[in-house]
């Protein structure tokens, strides 16, 4: 049983571990689907960055001398199944637009769990897992952001939101 | 076929239903598990505003003369799924750290949701729809930063966190 704060935290860190190695999964499938070279681009550096999220995830667990935990994330198997799901019902130029939509969804759910890690390790005092998990949350704040950015377009360029508009 | 941006929004908007009647449900399970007050009572007012939200959801459906949809909202199953399992493995002070993991993972998911509708409603010109969602949105973030604040402690007094480490 979980009675306190740091068997919490390690059911968390566990948790992530899991997520991470679905999303490593997914991503290049996310990649092969999109259109826009920038969409693709931008899955291909997050797979990067996020083998380094596994890595940092696995030094946690080794720094306390914890095994790697069997139990799937059940959010992020939900998750990438409705992204599944809805891949199988699209076509066309709105595509992009619906691989985005999916993205930062998850993105969501790690920008939620690593700050509750994160809060956690600083609250217990776990002062290096503090810095790499502060590192990897920047990463995810930083890709959600460009996925964004992506979707709605920049100063010089109309987004795939607005391209999947004109579609029909 | 999902091929332009108006059919992915009433496929997100439809998607938020099934969120929305799912966390409708949820909600009265987690009040009834918090230990304390504030977060007790944090639960039945996001109980109360989740109400006006699925009316809201309701209300563009019909707007855009659309039935609400059977699909059921793959990844709030599994975020629910998840919070479920752990309650199942908690006992004692560090509940309510727990019980508020799994809500805030639920409101970011929230958060990208209803984002990412809000986006296209903008694109598409859709001005009432937009008001609407981000009537929503507003709610979610407000509900989020209560958590937080619930978690980590106010100025005067400390947080459910600080209570779950330590305990033993």
């Amino acid at each position: 049983m979980i009675t306190n704060l740091h068997q919490l935290y390690i059911h968390q860190i566990k948790d992530l571990h899991s997520a991470e190695t679905q999303i490593l999964e997914a991503l290049p499938k996310l990649a092969a689907k999109a259109n826009c070279d920038k969409l693709r681009d931008a899955f291909n550096h997050h797979l990067e960055e996020t083998r380094d999220q596994l890595e940092r995830i696995n030094n946690i667990l080794a720094a306390h001398n914890e095994p790697r935990g069997t139990d799937v994330c059940d959010a992020t198997k939900g998750l990438i199944k409705e992204g599944d799901k809805l891949m199988l019902e699209m076509t066309g130029d709105a595509v992009d637009a619906g691989l985005i939509a999916s993205a930062q969804r998850v993105e969501h759910y790690e920008i939620a769990a690593y700050g509750t890690a994160k809060e956690y390790a600083d609250q217990l005092g776990y002062d290096n897992d503090v810095d790499l998990l502060d590192k990897t949350l920047e990463e995810e704040s930083n890709a959600n952001e460009s996925l964004t950015k992506i979707a709605t377009g920049g100063f010089f360029s109309s987004g795939v939101n607005e391209e999947a508009k004109v579609s029909s």
